[in-house]
Parts: C-alpha cells; sequence; structure tokens
C-alpha cells in the first residue's frame, strides 16, 4: 500500500503544507501544477526534496483557478480539460527534466477528481489526454465498488490504473467521499484519520458517515499534508509501516 | 534563410494575430505558452495549425504579465526565471506530445528577450534552461554584431544558437533594436519591412534609424503576424523566396 | 426605449469590440469591471469615451474568469458573489470618480446574468450587493414573462429595477435566452438582428426559436458591440431613432 | 503616534497573517486590495474585523503581481499606475460601502511604496491618483529626513500626508529601507523590533544599519502582522501605550 499526499500546494509567497515534514513520510508526491495552486518555483522546489527522499513523482493538475483552489466546480469542454491536462501535466515535465527526472503518475485534483468520478466522460478525457500527453504515466482514480468500467476503459486507452482510498475523508454510502460541506466530511482527530487507514489496510474495509462497512481495497492511500495532524499522522504510519515491515 | 513568427498569441475569446494567414508563409512558429499570451487550447489549435503546414514549432516564453503582454520589464531572480522557462517549455512540449510532434527551438519573447541580449547572467540562465529542459532545441539568439561571447557560451552549455535579425523593427547603432517606445521604432509600411528583409538577405545588412548601415548575418527573420501588414508581407516574402528557388 | 451595449470588454494588448465606432450610438454602456474582461486602463479609456459621448455608465461585473470570458457556469457561495459584486462595481466606481462621473446601474455579465434569471437567491444575493455598494444603482434584469415576483424583491430591497430585451439573441418559450451552444442562439444577420429590435418596440412582442409570439415589454434594449453588424445595427437603430423622433 | 498595519494579505485558500491578533493592537488597518495579495471575501472579513475593533481602515494597493507579492520591481506608464490605484482603491471602497464605512487613508504596498519614495514622478501620480479616486483620504509616506518638497507637492494637489516609520525594518544612511535581499534589513527579533519603536517615539530617531543615529519624527509606526514576533510586538506595544496613556 503506497501512501501519496498532495505536495508543492504553496503559492509565490503563501505557504501550504507541511512539505518538509511529510515527504520523508510518504510513498507518491503529487505535486499541484500551477493552475489551482503552485507556480513554478514552488514546483522546482518540490521536485528537489522528492528527489532528496526518493520519492516518486506524480503530477496533481486541477482546474485553472487559483482564488478558488480547484475546489469550485468548473464547467468546461472536452477540448478544453484535454488541453489543461497537456499543459499542466506537461509543464511539471519540464520542470522534472531541469533536474533529471520525470513524472510517474497523474493524480486530479478537487472538484476535478471528483467530477471524473461522477461523469465517464469527464474521466475518458482524463485518461486520453494523461496517455498522449505522457505515455508511461497511471492515473489514480478513486476506488470505488464498482470498478470494472473503469478498468476496461483504461484497457482500451491503455493506462495503467492505481485506486485510491482517503485517510481522513468520510465515504457516502455509495463509496464516493462526503462533500466537504456536509458536516462530518473531514475526519477532525488524528485517531480517526489513523483508525480509517488502519481499516483499510487491515480489513480492506471503510466505516461510512452513516455507519455501514464497505468494501474498500486500494492501490494506493491518500494522506493529507495541510491539516493540523499531517506530520502525527504521517509519522504514525511510518512506524506502524515499519514495524508491519519487521 | 528560415522566416519566423510569433504564433498563437490569441487568449481565451480575444484573438491576435493572423496565424491562419501567415502559418502557410513561415518556416518557424514559435507558439506563446501562456504566461504573457495564450492558453492550453490556443496553444494546442497553433500546434494543430504548424503540423498541417509543417511549420517547425518552437516555444515563446515570457514574463508571467498577461496584462503588460510580456513586455513590461521584469524584476526577477536567476532561480525564477530558470523555473519559469522549465514550466512554459514543458508546457508547450506536453500539448506537442499529444499531437505527436516536439517542440525543436525556444525564442524568448519581449522583455525577456530584450533583457537577455543585454544582460550576459539572464542569457546564461536562458540558455541553461533550455539546454536542461528541452535538450534539442536550439535557442533564437538576436544577431547582434559582437557575437562571439554568445558563441563561446553556448558552445560551453552545449546548446545550438540561432542569430536572428528583424523585418519590421528599427536597429539602433549598435545593432539591438530601438526601445518601442521611441518614434520611429516599428516599420509603419509594408514596403519598409519588405525592403529591410531583401537587404539582409541579398547584402546581409541593415540601415539603422539614424541612416548608417550596419552588417546584420542572420540565420533566421522574425516577421510579424500582428500587424496590418502581416498577411501582405508574408505573401511578398513566400512570392520572393519561390522566384528565388527557381 | 433606451439602447445598451457591453463595453469596455478588451483586456491589455487584446481588442474586443467596436466601442469607438458604437458608443456615439448607444445611451448605456455596460462596463466590463476587470473579471471576465477589461483591466483598469481598459476602464479608465472606455469611462472618458463614455463621457465624451453622454452615455450613462453602468457596471458589467461577471465571474472571474479571463480565461472563459465570464460565460462559464462558475460555483460559489453567496458570500463570495456578493464580494465580488462590491469589488468589480467599487473598482468601476473608482475610475469613474477619477474622471468626475459615477456608476449609475449595474449589468451582471454572462454565465452570472443568466444564473441569476434561473436561481431567485442568486438574485437577491445581486440586488443586495447592489443596493448595498451603490444604493442609487438600478438593476439590468431579463423581461422575462412573469417579472412581478422580481418586481416585489426589488421593491424589498429597495433598488430600481430595468427590464431588458436582446437584438440578437434567440428567446426559448419560456422567455428565456437560448444556450448559446444550441443551433440558432445568436442571430447572425444584421437583417434578424434589426427585425427582432423592431418588434420589440412596435410590437412588444419577440418570435421564439421555436416560432411562436411571446410578449416582451421592456426597459432597455442590448444591442451587442463585437459583431460583425455591430456598426451596422447601432447605426441602422441610431437612424430609425432619429425618424421616429421626428 | 498612531500603529499601522499590513492586513488583509490572505489569498483564497492560502492564509498570511495573525490579522484576528494583531487588529487589537492597531490603529489603522491597511487593507490588501487584490493586485498583490488578498481576494474579495478576505478584504470583506478583513474590514468586517478592523469595524470591530474601531480600527481605521486604509487601502494598500500594491503592483498587478499576486506571484511575487507585489515585492517585484515593475515597469509601469503613469497612466497604468493612475488608473490601478483608481482601481483598487475604488474595489475596497465597494467593499466598505457594503458594510457602512469608509477608506480614509492609502498607503502603497511593496515595490510601489520603495518606487514612490525614490522617484518624484511616481510619487506625484499617487498623490494625483489618490486625490481623485478618494478625496477624503490621506497618504502615508516614508518618513524620509528631507520631506519639505513632498510636502509641498501635496499642498499643491491638495492631499494630506502622514509620515510613517517602520519598526521592524533596517534604516540606510539616507534614512530610507535597506533592500530585502541585503542581510540585516529585517530585524530579527522581537527584541530589536520593541528597541527601534522606543527609540523612535521616545527619542525620535532611529540607529542605521552602519550604527549612526538619524532623526526620524513620524505620525504613525508601521508594525508587520505576518512574521514569527507579529503578535509579540504588538502586545507589548499595546502594553506600552496603555502605560504611557496613564
Amino acid at each position: 500500500m503506497k501512501l501519496n499526499c498532495d505536495m508543492g500546494e504553496s503559492f509565490g509567497a503563501w505557504t501550504m503544507g507541511r512539505d518538509a515534514d511529510v515527504m520523508p513520510c510518504i510513498d507518491m508526491a503529487s505535486i499541484a501544477c500551477g493552475f489551482h495552486a503552485s507556480d513554478p518555483v514552488t514546483m522546482q522546489k518540490t521536485v528537489a526534496l522528492a528527489l532528496k527522499h526518493k520519492t516518486t513523482i506524480g503530477a496533481h493538475p486541477g482546474y485553472p483557478d487559483l482564488m478558488g483552489f480547484g475546489r469550485r466546480q468548473f464547467d468546461c469542454s472536452e477540448e478544453e480539460l484535454y488541453a489543461w491536462l497537456g499543459y499542466q501535466i506537461g509543464a511539471l515535465q519540464g520542470i522534472c527534466h531541469q533536474q533529471n527526472t520525470l513524472v510517474q503518475y497523474v493524480k486530479p485534483h478537487g472538484a476535478l477528481y471528483n467530477t471524473m468520478m461522477k461523469d465517464v466522460a469527464v474521466l475518458k478525457t482524463v485518461m486520453q489526454a494523461v496517455k498522449d500527453t505522457a505515455p508511461d504515466c497511471s492515473l489514480i482514480v478513486m476506488a470505488i465498488p464498482d470498478r470494472q468500467p473503469i478498468i476496461e476503459m483504461a484497457d482500451r486507452i491503455g493506462i495503467a490504473l492505481m485506486f485510491e482510498a482517503f485517510s481522513d475523508r468520510a465515504y457516502d454510502e455509495y463509496g464516493f467521499l462526503v462533500d466537504r460541506r456536509i458536516e462530518g466530511a473531514v475526519h477532525q482527530s488524528a485517531e480517526a484519520i489513523i483508525s480509517q487507514v488502519q481499516q483499510i489496510i487491515e480489513q480492506g474495509s471503510v466505516t461510512t458517515l452513516k455507519g455501514h462497512t464497505l468494501e474498500m481495497k486500494a492501490d494506493t492511500l491518500c494522506i493529507h499534508g495541510d491539516g493540523p495532524h499531517a506530520a502525527t499522522v504521517a509519522n504514525a504510519l511510518t512506524t506502524w509501516r515499519k514495524n508491519d515491515a519487521n
């Protein structure tokens, strides 16, 4: 189970996330690409930090909405989305080339991520854009219960998938993330987060917001780098994984 | 003598340049990368147009200043400039990958172009950024009289140069472009533009704003795609080159 | 019947609209405020042009989306919308103060205009924001068939309304504008535009896209300043109104 | 001696400054206007916070450079600067109107502030822009040694001035702020900051970076809200002023 985390979400003079604390604890760094967060210098520093800790680098593209941090629903055509992804993935690839490394996966951000999981046409556009821009990159998608149609679509396009579960977000009855505007959508304590991680890894399940148990098999687990518990959770998981490896 | 032209400088709902008219007449399309002009969809369409006419594709990065169209002097550190170039060149490379093609050269835009020709440290940063981001790309620089130091710097970094003369801009006594704010800086008639092109190609010289003759050897000649004479000039040059080839 | 037109929708180096041609022909200039189009210098020049022709000045605020020209649906909270309107109306008011004049009305742009006509909560937020920012400004709303609830809401808030019909947009069966993505949504000929204007002024009705006649009473009529027929239509309407006045 | 502090410099999802801690301790809140920092919602919340603590509200306009936080030197024409100031001051005025309050002074930010203190033409443009946009606003300028020419210029234009000293910035031999890129430019300890404040208030002087004593008479003293010592300094000064008042 690979731990992934959004990284490089600072912008200009504004800092977000405890990247230096969290980077050593994760396996995959999803680096923002300048549309919802980040800027070229932040991307450069985040790539350098990932290289230092041998963390796999992924692109974390979002909608072009700095003021809304890419969390706002955004109407766009397939043509726009396809081009926006080519632009952002390419931009991070350019920064990576400058440091002799490569983007190895793509994880869409925020509202774009949610939309692609609800609208199969958007997901197809994302897959095709990633495939055409960076053929060797895999795509992170949400670990929903019925994933066979997604797997078949990815096979047709020729792109590898990684299914992702979330450590600090509540799940609804359908296995989707609860909307952030609903109370309880985001786990507020380190305990709740660590408990959800343990349940996913050990039992392959999550407990929904309404209290039901849902099967949850995943290739990668998303932790967050900008909450009050970011460092606590990352360290607890690192310790746990070390023990588990012994 | 290759004709190059700035392309893809529209933005969103705003159109600039007669790209469809000019693209068939040029050899090299310098495509804006979203910082001073263009957006991902415009870049995508411009790459498609270049492919249709078998025009070589170059990146045309600028300062991050849409409102000032990259013509405004912009204070930045070497670190910033290096990252801004990696980002922009990579972004266009991403859009090119989506269409199975590649960026083959880089030509900085506007104030960045002027600054790199006046400040050797900036030029060095540009060369290194291009080399590290896209090792096979050549760099267009201005065809100034004393170009030996630039050639040696490029050799050390390992990057190919193309020296560029301008069709519609007046030259000062030192072989630099006259500042746009000075009267006479931009040739206003198609005749003046075509006359300067002929003098450069046939005699290897230009006549400065003050009336002197300066030697002007160049690998590529810049024509503009957004003035009132863009199509007239491009067509005249195309006809002339065809006759010359017979 | 007052003619209104969107004005000042250029941005930086990009020009949009034939403002100099159209301004003499209209009564009310709806000036973009920098979120979907325009910039402070463009706003300044447009205010000066309006003053020269004694045209009433209005604010034309939109969603913060330059790349999408404010035509894209944009998810936002009431708090955001309220603040975005205060910011934009105030910004144009600041530019007006510099020229000893005032903003006298507000007309929301593009997707925001469409949304406020479909969502009563949004309309209420717009009314309150206008009232609180610039108490003497009236608000332009679409001249829909059932306008009593809107009039009552405006009375409660204490804001004057102007109902607006459109010269070049097709109407659906409910008296709303046909979505721009649907064929026939925008009249393509000057004749169709002028015909619709005449029908609205003389008969107080429009013919819908499906061919039915709908009553259409309006205080102001929107013409567009950026299409191929902008000057033709403006001139035709000016001539017609002069004759009518005799 | 009025304490002023830059406020409302968060942007979208990014937080900067301990506004809630510092606002109760200051007399004047210089609120960013969206060009170098802030956004309409942040401005709205900051105005509300100022009202709650009865703090005088000022506009803190900057160059249009979010990524560089307005600290980057920015080439612009007088026409641009004049319009940029009208736009920003008006925008904050709009937000203030929504809460039944007014902008009462203007303090330019960062590179714009530095430039207006070094270039008399820029200062004149700033004064005229403030006077024409908001006639009752005063302008904060740096408390330089030879201020007579500035006073005369302000009298001719008809604008009130407030001379400002800085609590946490080192002064050079000419009474200007030391460039941020030079070591020692910003005081790193709360002690150094408080010591400089005491020297200014009690002795009317500062000690320059090179150790000389310079006369420093001021109407207002700038403290910063975003450093590690922001709350400590604000509280210490508040306590001191209370004791002084007894």
